[in-house]
């Protein structure tokens, strides 16, 4: 194990530039410009303006060779480590499209892992390319309306053999990127066998092109009142859906396997954005604390102020390396020695950007909550990330059971 | 003083019954159907629908003797005293109609405060009767959008006597009740002297219709993204709006006056529905720990629950005490030995109730974000409590100073 | 049930403010005096100046009829209510004699109540009498060594008839007033039963003096390394000790019972004394943050410290009201009803006390902590509470319990 | 500036491993043994056993190359970073004689580098060699009684020249080592220039050698009732102080500047070895939760305890990565640019190992806060740390100014 270096490397810091650069300057303006373009009506499409913006960046993107930084054990990327690849996540974080400009964006990248590292070169041809070249996006639907997801045994949609093929029945929501008219594939978690397998080996991933018949998109969860679109959060039924044997993963019975390989990554991104989120919040904390005045001072020389913005500041920092370390950890190549430390970001990431971004719109009056700031569509996004890839009691379990492991005699 | 006592008078305990019978199994229903209602574009209208539903609950509760119960000192009403009328207003802040159809809402029943208070018989004529029988609503236009409000000093909508007028220039934000069509007259703070005056004298209140030529209604405000249509927070314009002197309440440089007379029922209201949503909160979040399994156990009985659970129980208990000694405060006549207990519970029930339904959200997994659950709606809404009438740090900043004067020695 | 008035009475007035006074400008100081007065070494005797101190203060609390107000239900006291008696206690809180002065202390109150209550005439005869003329002291011998008696079902001291006797064996510790040479009569809880008698009847009182062969007192438990001499909490070895029959309290394995009735009013006295603790030192904090100046402001005006104060008189409030409410609840006479309050209290009062206990130790820099202030004694103390009656995760289980129960279907 | 590498390089894996093994089986028994001997009375001495047991520890120490590690920066010492240093005092955290038996304990180590890096060869020789060889000890005299010393500017002790001496008249207290019998040479911050000298020159730092006529031990100030002999954090009074010029460190006014030069190691120093105990107080508590039932299951299985522990474990995590971060910054050379990181690590690591403590605590019941585990002494040594060095609130209002200058326009 080499040294534990947290640090941007050298071949690093001009790519980290180059992306920072460009949320701040391009990414960020445009993004706000795409979300006030989602017509009122009819919200699932992408008007010829949003395209226009949306592409008009990824092609930027690629011409600078800013692009599939996620890739970061392949030949094809940049070979970024976890560590690298982080430092550039909190930057994309901090604008709505910064993910997606870059080819970066989830449930994307996790799914393309999917595709790279389980799937037959049969299964990866008509999808990957096309997910690389960012024509195409796909969905990840794995939570179901009837089960405590947060055991993901519980999950149940069935999937029966058939002749050649697979028949699947059931139901799947918070499907995200479903409702992009562009998401073509879906990778989906189903049960293929009963109680009479191991618990663990119960269920398997298959994929299903987006338009096979007897898909119902039922509707768009919405988070917070809002439905996100043209991303969207979909609620799916699955009604005899009929799909090739050929298209499951791996086999049957490594569902969890693939599950388990897709999420360690994905958790460390989603974590990092969420740190540019934070700090995009305290920075605006800091501009209005030291702009507007109030019984004769600025508001950073009343109240707690100073201790609130110490505290921001102090808790960014340690969840950073704490992320850090978990994407250290990711790359010494041990996922089971990593595990913990991926479940500690996801307790802490999200718990203290919620806070900063609260900070900040209290700082900011009722326009924080309003729509003149940002602040409030950043803290409900960040909320979901509470209970997105398992709620924090889930996560805090595991680490508590990891702890008490090292105090078992044996 | 008479003895301190907080609980239910015997000729409450009916009254209380009916109106928590009334809202449960009538108006929470009803509130449902109310807000699906609210169309989707063209949204500052009612329905026919929403009419009848709205008309019908308030026709039934006045048919039944259920109406204007914040009337505390008055002959006309049932006399209540503000500690009876706080648990009636918990029960009425269970359902989104829940204070309307008892003729009991925000920000009318403080604006009749000041029409029955300070008002001339002229003054109240136009309005005062259609606002008691419910036929129009009002609103009260205080904040504004260039100066920190929360410093109420800062109020700058200028007011200028012309002739038999004022002429009135400036702009409101948050002006809350003003989108609604029914909504036809504002009770305004603006400044009508300079700086030679006194700090405290430089403000008054006047009375403008809602029709008035000059007043333009710029926008809704959104609250974590919700415009609250019908109802709304709108953002207004006033270019040379000119008003007769007779409607200037009770004399220039008396605002700051009424608007310290009118804010503390008005808070303790606001406090005590929260209360009674923070006990929906606490009743969902236990429902579910009970009927959801996960990891082969119930919720309930999985991780912090325990504890979580009676946390929200004992500061629930604790809150409403606080409110309740608020309340009773008031009612001992000395409003400026209420005041302190009124920014207490300005700080401790939006904040308690906010904790209680975020931990209802998290039990709730995904679903306690979505559509499917009040419980998004419910936080955003009592988000706001931390920011409407004073920020939590203006009333511990008052806290702060009771509590000191009582060491400084004279 | 009569309407829940938590105020002072008229009657109780000039009771409280006697107390007070008295407690304020003659306990305090004398308390200094004592606890000033304990030799380094022979702790556990009292020296003739301390015995001037204490009996003085009696003797002048007996002469102006302040004495015994913990005998609510009784003929032979004032007869106060346990909301009136709450108030009392909240000032004998104030000083480290307070509560003895009065006869009103720990553990005696509770005993004396066993005494009253479940006790035969001639198990009252040689106590009772002396216990209400504070001529002599007592212990209650319940938490033990070995097991966890958080969970009292666990208690294992061995209890066996043989002949006219009950012989005893085993080890208690945590034993509170069995230091003082005052102390002649423990009340004993012991295992009567085998696992063949149901879970709550296995267990029994038994009264054994403090001078029975057999008892031998090992050593003072330390409270963050405070013997708290020459009260002491003790560590204490039965070998056999032999005892009549007549000593057993109310019968074979009613020990729970009678534990139960002693519990209520003792919790709700020792959380009413740590508010009284808390007010003093929110009183310190305030006059240090009036006091002393840097960086050219008063403390009061530096940092959160505004903030802090606001938040330390809301929650005293808050936690003085739920505690008025719990006495109030213990007066309709309900024990079962009564029980979940005071499980909540006794969370909340000590978690309070010790937040406002460290606030104002920080406020009073490095000698907060020293013996130039009370404030660390007064700390060690409280922390105490949160282990003592049962620590604060068996309190928050009950309060769940209950709080789930009300929404289990029958 | 290098990469940031935050792990322990490959020298100091087998010196770290030593560090530890000796920490935890010789030095943890030797030190439980070492405080049982400090006498009752006559505390300010060393029992031969005392003596025996320390000095054995050091020499063994010392025979194996185990001996001054602090000197980070010189030829002498092993050349190691502060991050290896960092690691190696969290080990040394873990017992009481930890550090010094390493002669790595404060407030030597810091005097050291005072002597080392600002003083004369003349000023060195009488002291430093003794003290590189751990013959003597040394103190630091800044904290006076009388001034707020948070704000070093308040300083006052007079230093005032008189022929070839200065004469020192004023009081110190918490001068921690002072009452060590082998404290031979105290490092004081003096007054030498009045209001006419700007702000930051009017103080000095002058040797005075403990024996110096006029210097006067007047007692040891406790920390929650405990004075820390034979160590001691002692009041102390200087009368008519009489030393030779020579004396002054570095010339007059230039106090601060060496106080700044000395703070920084040794708070990355006191935060590690907070960790250290962090680690033993989790450590405690997952065993105790392993041992113990209640209610039928292991401790570790009830209430929110799966929570509570994960929750420490990532905070201690989080606070480590900040500290080593903070000790990375140092190493890079520019002690301002560090700085912010110092008072970051100052206020997160005492609240955090404080939290890790008060649980452990908890966790024992009323056993935690008694003499049989050391967790009541290692909390209120901890507490110390938010006074000690500068109170939280200093170190917080830091952070924001320097969070707040990022903002500011030049």
């Amino acid at each position: 194990m080499t040294i534990m270096a947290l640090g941007m490397t050298d071949r690093l810091k001009p790519l980290h530039a180059a992306v920072r650069d460009m949320v701040r300057d391009e990414i960020a303006p445009a993004s706000e410009e795409f979300l006030a373009e989602v017509p009122k009506e009819s919200r699932w499409v992408y008007t010829a303006r949003q395209t226009a913006i949306l592409e008009g960046l990824k092609a930027r993107a690629k011409a600078r060779g800013l692009w599939n930084f996620w890739l970061t054990d392949s030949a094809r990327g940049y070979g970024l480590t976890t560590v690298e690849y982080a430092y550039l996540a909190e930057e994309m974080g901090k604008a709505h499209l910064g993910a997606e400009t870059f080819n970066c964006s989830a449930p994307d990248t996790g799914n393309m892992e999917v595709f790279e590292r389980y799937c037959t070169p049969e299964q990866q041809a008509p999808w990957l390319p096309r997910l690389l070249e960012g024509e195409i996006r796909s969905a990840y639907l794995m939570t179901e309306p009837d089960v405590a997801s947060s055991d993901a045994s519980n999950i149940a949609m069935a999937c029966v053999a058939d002749g050649d093929d697979y028949v699947i029945d059931g139901e799947k929501w918070w499907s995200s990127g479903a409702g992009d008219p562009r998401c073509a594939i879906y990778i989906v978690m189903v049960r293929t066998a009963g109680d009479e397998a191991p618990k663990h080996q119960r269920h398997s991933m298959i994929l299903v092109p987006a338009d096979t018949p007897g898909v119902e998109v039922l509707r768009a969860m919405t988070v917070f009142g809002d439905d996100d679109a043209p991303h969207g959060h979909m609620h799916i039924r699955f009604s005899g859906v009929r799909v090739p044997k050929a298209n499951l993963i791996l086999g049957e019975g490594r569902g969890f396997e693939i599950a388990q390989g897709r999420l360690g990554p994905g958790r460390i991104h989603h974590c990092m954005r969420a740190i540019g989120q934070a700090e995009v919040a305290l920075e605006m904390m800091c501009q209005r604390a030291l702009r507007r005045e109030a019984f004769g001072r600025q508001l950073a020389d009343l109240g707690a102020n100073h201790d609130i913005i110490a505290d921001c500041r102090m808790e960014i920092e340690m969840v950073r390396l704490l992320c850090l370390k978990a994407a250290w950890m990711m790359d010494q190549g041990d996922r089971r020695a990593a595990a913990p430390w991926i479940s500690q970001i996801k307790v802490a990431a999200p718990r203290m950007a919620l806070k900063v971004a609260d900070e900040a719109i209290q700082m900011h009056g009722a326009e924080g909550i309003s729509q003149d700031q940002p602040l409030a569509r950043l803290w409900t996004h960040l909320r979901t990330l509470r209970l997105v890839d398992g709620p924090d009691a889930v996560h805090r379990r595991q680490v508590a059971r990891w702890e008490l492991a090292k105090h078992v005699e044996v």
